[in-house]
């Protein structure tokens, strides 16, 4: 009866504990603290509680490698005030779960075919996609239509018909010597953010600019970017080709650092460590 | 892990049962399974098992007024597989519980303050909104915003900035002698549907249409329409009066018929009928 599942009415984080350890714990923790003020909700957890809720869900897991889902989800309204999103007791879940992984992580040659969905992504003037949401039927039902066409995933257009973003992943274009990737209408994603520093101290210049689809079918490289499945090079487009369909020389490059900053101390914390008490928060 | 959760990956209906009856139960599973063929699911459960599921549900809540759920969710996709939802099994849930009321039915002369929300409703181009569905953050944001401004519920505009529906319920105008509802980007509800049909018999013209702002504004009688909640009399519209602000000559007249159908063996079956297979799924 919780209106996360009857009214989709939660907003949910996830993150990567890559050997031991949480990468950006803090960054994803602040994106869903913003998000559930943005909802109205308050838990009766305090951050520092879910932080270390997070990390003994991860040591309980035993699991070295994995995700931690942090779900705020509305609660059940008491009966006789069903309908008042206000009354209810919001709550927190949470979880430890082995990794849904896109690509094998030892599959490096890899890279995934991608149709342009059949549906088009939620409008931010009905959801604001910067509440990381459940919203994904528009991902699901287009998910299926790339199946039919033989491709592996999906990314959405807007409205408008420029490139949003697939289901569970931000897009990165390299157009010329630039990475665009599109400025609205998208999940502020933690592993975006990622690239666009890397982008920034590989001396890459990098944009948040209104991306059309002529920008993807023309791109030399495109690059998906999620916190489960990391860097993702896309092979194709609607069967046609990006390069020559293998990763890419500067998707390789992003990925080779990404994969040395999701060990370095500066970016994560062991979960032992995340236990406890913090005051960041 | 349910997608039903992680996805709003379901489709469900809703059906009221008065002094053990419930009211058009068929048209209700025609809907449900006509969405779930959308979205590719199939669960295990034949539909005269589902019928025979809900009756029992209700038959054990004790409950002689109530409404019964039922949903049918992707399932869980198997480790491994996580990201592919036809490697799920779809599921059922079903139950029965307290009505959720919006204005209780003793409470002839209440009426419903609308303000028209913040929100634009999810478009069809991302959503169907004829596969009843759990996509309600627009709804449930707007409602928010609603109870803000003092009103109790609230209606959305769609992209265009014309009339959808609001949170469960359809909406009908009276615009001079016709009543209009807005044909498009709404729930098909078997209530919208039934007040249609209760319109053909008192032969009030009824037209299904594009319904403006102003077209709502200018209303003599607005009423929301819903299964739960049942004919609902909107009295104001952003602070507004509609007529005299309380339910009008035409709602009155719509919603003493709509209680006879409600009770008119015609339209329902005694859940112990419903008990048990029937033949016509």
């Amino acid at each position: 009866m919780d209106w996360a599942l009857l009214r989709s009415d939660a907003t949910y984080d996830v993150i990567k504990i890559i050997d031991g350890r949480f990468f950006r714990l803090d960054d994803h923790l602040a994106r869903l603290r913003r998000g559930s003020e943005r909802l109205r909700m308050e838990i009766a957890e305090s951050w520092p509680e879910v932080r270390s809720i997070l990390a003994e869900c991860v040591e309980r897991s035993a699991l070295e490698t994995c995700v931690a889902y942090a779900i705020i989800a509305r609660g059940v309204p008491p009966l006789g005030m069903d309908r008042d999103p206000r009354r209810a007791r919001n709550r927190l879940y949470a979880m430890a779960v082995p990794v849904p992984w896109i690509i094998r992580p030892d599959d490096e040659d890899r890279s995934l075919a991608v149709s342009i969905g059949c549906k088009r992504r939620i409008n931010p003037v009905s959801v604001d996609p910067t509440i990381k949401n459940f919203h994904w039927m528009d991902f699901v039902v287009s998910l299926l239509d790339a199946y039919d066409h033989g491709a592996d995933t999906t990314i959405l257009l807007d409205c408008d018909g420029n490139v949003t973003e697939g289901p569970g992943f931000n897009v990165f274009a390299l157009k010329g010597d630039v990475l665009v990737t599109p400025d609205r209408g998208v999940l502020e994603g933690i592993t975006r953010k990622t690239v666009m520093e890397i982008a920034r101290e590989l001396a890459i210049e990098c944009c948040e600019v209104t991306v059309s689809t002529d920008d993807l079918r023309r791109a030399s490289e495109i690059i998906g970017t999620s916190t489960a499945g990391g860097i993702l090079p896309i092979g194709s487009l609607d069967g046609v080709m990006v390069g020559d369909g293998r990763p890419g020389r500067l998707t390789r490059v992003i990925r080779a650092k990404y994969t040395e900053w999701q060990h370095s101390p500066k970016y994560t914390v062991a979960a032992s460590e995340a236990v406890g008490p913090r005051s960041e928060y």
